[in-house]
């Protein structure tokens, strides 16, 4: 499911506010304009002076992609590839240059048009490495700011605790008010806390390993890409890239190797537990 | 003994509510409805955020393995391979044919099949080292799930008690019923602390080290069938892979090269220390 | 936008100062002479001790760095390379001896005059090479220290504040003193608290990342000059040297193995993450 | 010394009993059961559930191996190596089936016995590594096995103070005995803390420590075994072997190349520090 | 400055007391003698048992070597390793056998000797790169020591807290000694803290900045001893191995690559910087 982090977000949100009303705090009591200055205000500059403007710029984008991120087909890529494979065999390399127009991914399109143009097989490995680095640290650039966000929001939180425990300590004049002036000192850490453990760290969880999986595909594809051009058979090629998906997801009747494995409980067990 | 993790948790829930009995306190007493939506609510929605569906509708088929994992038998892997190595030279490798339907172990099969096959011995390396990352990849996916949810537990549990006392401070009208009020409030602390350090942490560490012994037991499989399409003399086979097991689990009468090590008494207390 | 640093900070100062003036608090109320010398005082001989003498001395111009960064024009770079490499494919290496003080980097600078001089291309890798990690261990060097004093800065917090508290405990016959004694304790963790996460920790991260794509742009150059010393085709060392740069930096127009992308919606929200 | 892990514990649960009776408190106030109970209950069942029944299995002998650590005579070794080099260049590499038998150390005699086969160097090498990181691997369980029952203590600790006050609060009718309930309440966390830093963190680093120097040792008799293979000159592997030992514990008339530096200060500062 | 460790230390020493007299309090409050005995004997006694008797000896020398560190000269030891060049080009390798006795470094030396012996470049390579690693190796040990009491000293000051505290509740009896009782409490938190800021924690990071100094003098020394035996060209050896000095202690006039620097205003902010 996609939104998985959408809807953890949303239930982890209600899970608190509902307990809460069981108790029988009134929700909005949370909602402290000056701990919501300090713990937000504080963890978004906090983390501008550490990502700088060009990371905090693409935050919204970076949720709508944590929100909702791209379907990727490992098992679809790797047909995708056998067949580019076949056609290579049979109609040679420049036979690839009309399917170019016809393949979404960008990668798979840059590479494929590089093994196209003829270029040497090690510097098309260079290219492809070099864009794969590039994206990982775009993408852990990007994850980078929610983890951080993640660390200062909690402190932020204490700092206004603290901060409103400071004032409640200078003006113990009126003693019958200090519950209700400490019980608000408390909301900016429930906020920070909450903000960085419901938000934050999920968020950024969640990018890393969207980053890992978009580069396993597109290793994937690398090592793809380079079989075809090297002429590999097409039975070969698939064997290799099938290596790089789940157990799982692999069709059995097109994987002559896993033939035999119904017939063993352990090893469904395993693919049980791999799937 | 397998079900180590299911006896520990067992006893750890034991101690704790004996120990808590002990001291006259009602087991019934930990057993808040709104701490339990607090911690349990928000740390399944949070890690649910951070791993996403797929991984988190793996988690009762990764509890029942931390409970109940395979046997993973190096020293018969071992032999296996010696024996496969000693048939392949009498007989060639397309002999091994034969036994493939006879192993039960998926990887064990799909490299024998590989090579079989007549696949290039590089190839076979980098397949079945894809498919060794691969099965990493997806034992860490599962056990950081484990892993994040013991780091939002405790959390969930401060963050549940701190709403609790925000919550007393705000009614202090009622000083006699203060102690009681206070006391709730910390039993969402409780339950955090206790499911991440009984419950959470202890299987993610559980399913890590469960994935290295399988990953070492596939690397050992890796070696030996490689020596085995290489048509290397098997008594070396056997050298070379009994390394990878643990002294105390090599039988000695095989092993010529250990032959002596009963009349050192320094080996002994090394080999106790590694059994 | 460069001044990102110097913005975050000033936001995060006036975020808390706003959030507690809200609440009554006079800001100079946080200027506690022995709370500053403790926090301050006790963070500067921390971190002198553990980096010494030299990197203490850099860290005002550390500082400028941070808040003033200098511009890192990759395509400008790879522009500059491109168009070196045209140049000594057509009139030789040699007729870049001219281009040379026209360079305003000193490493492009030190690597072409190398390959001017005929220097052997593994020796140009291995001293450009030595010149990229010796910046990145002195970059690591400045970052460290404001590490260390974003670690250091809330344990002197606490030092102080246990301080105040002692004080406090040992001379409680004016209770009615008691509270503003505890607030002023309380000052120093929150000067702490505060400097770490608002300054110490932000400017830090920033240093590590703007030394991050420093090195980038410098092994971009590297590869950029050791292809115009191996006479590569300029097209062909604009596609390797493009690969560095983000999707988005990069002019499609120059770039024929992009062409079709805008065709592809999932491909622009890729691209769009990752501008 | 080899006692210092049975010393250090001594000593510092003697400090700390020490000093607790200096300010007047029984010893035996410390040895609460139910805090017994929930602290090493909990704590040993969480490490059980972690690491398995076997590394459990393996904890005395695991703490027999950190209170009395077998002596590694690195110069020693280097002396039997060379030595062995010597006999081989002499009499040939057959000549070293007599010295087997004489030979102590299991990892020494099954690297020579290789040898005596007539094995290639590449297989020696791999199998000797094998058994290197295969020790590695054992011992990184055993010290991983105290770090963890080092990071659950604490915490169980923590579970025990809090389920104490709990009860506490739950019961303030009789507000005379608050005091002590609360303190008996955190006599949990004490000893939590206390076995944490006292006994499994030291024990855990100690067995770490131990391990890296009986891998420093194997790896020399490693490389030593392969030179002697080669036949190479047994002043040469002396040279090459003697870079492993500190510099001072070799003895400078067998090292020619020491010869000077009894004359130079700076040199012997450097020495002071190295013993 | 060589002394900053022990400058920083006093520095850390003096703002705390004398904030802590700002404040009121007696320095002499701070000297409590159970208090030390529990911070003191039980990091003693833990950093015993973690690191072994050896290391524990070598305390004394650390400091002293953390407190007057030798000085690194690169730019010293590039000029003299090119001097050896241009010397073993005039007259050939053995000529520089009559200038071992006049050099000081020990790592230099041996290395030239072996050089002067016709010792193979590889084993050459081999045999310092061991020196090297034995050193980090040994190094790390002694650094690790100070990071250990930094870690230990502060849970030590709690388990004295804590004591305390017990000790207070369970004679709750006279409650206007129950300030000045947790007051002192307190002070075992406040020298544990304190020492691993202060002390330890300094004193592992100069240590473990000191032990990087040095191995990367020593690689320097490395590559140009190699150079040296290799007869490379003696300029060739110095733009090598001035890669590895920061650019501010190079000498321009020494270094032709350098020459047009001076006027260029961005570089001259990156020399600043890493200056």
């Amino acid at each position: 499911m996609k939104a998985a982090t959408a809807i953890g977000i949303g239930a982890g949100v209600f899970a608190l506010l509902f307990a809460s009303m069981m108790e029988g705090t009134q929700p909005m009591a949370f909602f402290n304009i000056s701990a919501l200055i300090i713990v937000l205000g504080g963890t978004a500059s906090a983390t501008l002076s550490s990502v700088g403007m060009d990371t905090m710029k693409r935050i919204p984008a970076l949720y709508k992609l944590a929100f909702g991120p791209p379907e990727l087909d490992l098992r679809g890529r790797v047909d995708l590839i056998v067949s580019l494979a076949e056609q290579a065999r049979r109609e040679g390399l420049l036979a690839l240059d009309a399917q170019l127009s016809e393949i979404d991914d960008d990668f798979t399109r840059k590479g494929l048009q590089l093994v196209v143009d003829g270029t040497d097989p090690e510097l098309v490995r260079e290219i492809l490495e070099a864009e794969i680095d590039g994206m990982t640290t775009r993408h852990a650039a990007g994850a980078t700011a929610f983890e951080k966000a993640g660390g200062f929001a909690p402190t932020m939180g204490i700092i206004g605790t603290v901060m409103g425990l400071v004032h409640v300590l200078q003006n113990l004049s009126s003693p019958s008010s200090l519950g209700p002036a400490i019980s608000t000192a408390f909301i900016a850490t429930l906020l920070g806390v909450g903000a960085a453990n419901v938000i934050f760290l999920p968020v950024g969880a969640r990018l890393r390993a969207l980053s890992s999986a978009e580069a396993e595909l597109r290793i994937l594809t690398l090592e793809g890409i380079l079989a075809v051009q090297a002429g590999d058979n097409p039975r070969v090629v698939g064997d290799k890239l099938r290596s790089f998906v789940a157990p799982a997801e692999r069709e059995t009747e097109d994987s002559p190797t896993d033939g035999g494995r119904a017939a063993s409980p352990a090893a469904d067990a395993l693919a049980a537990e791999a799937a």
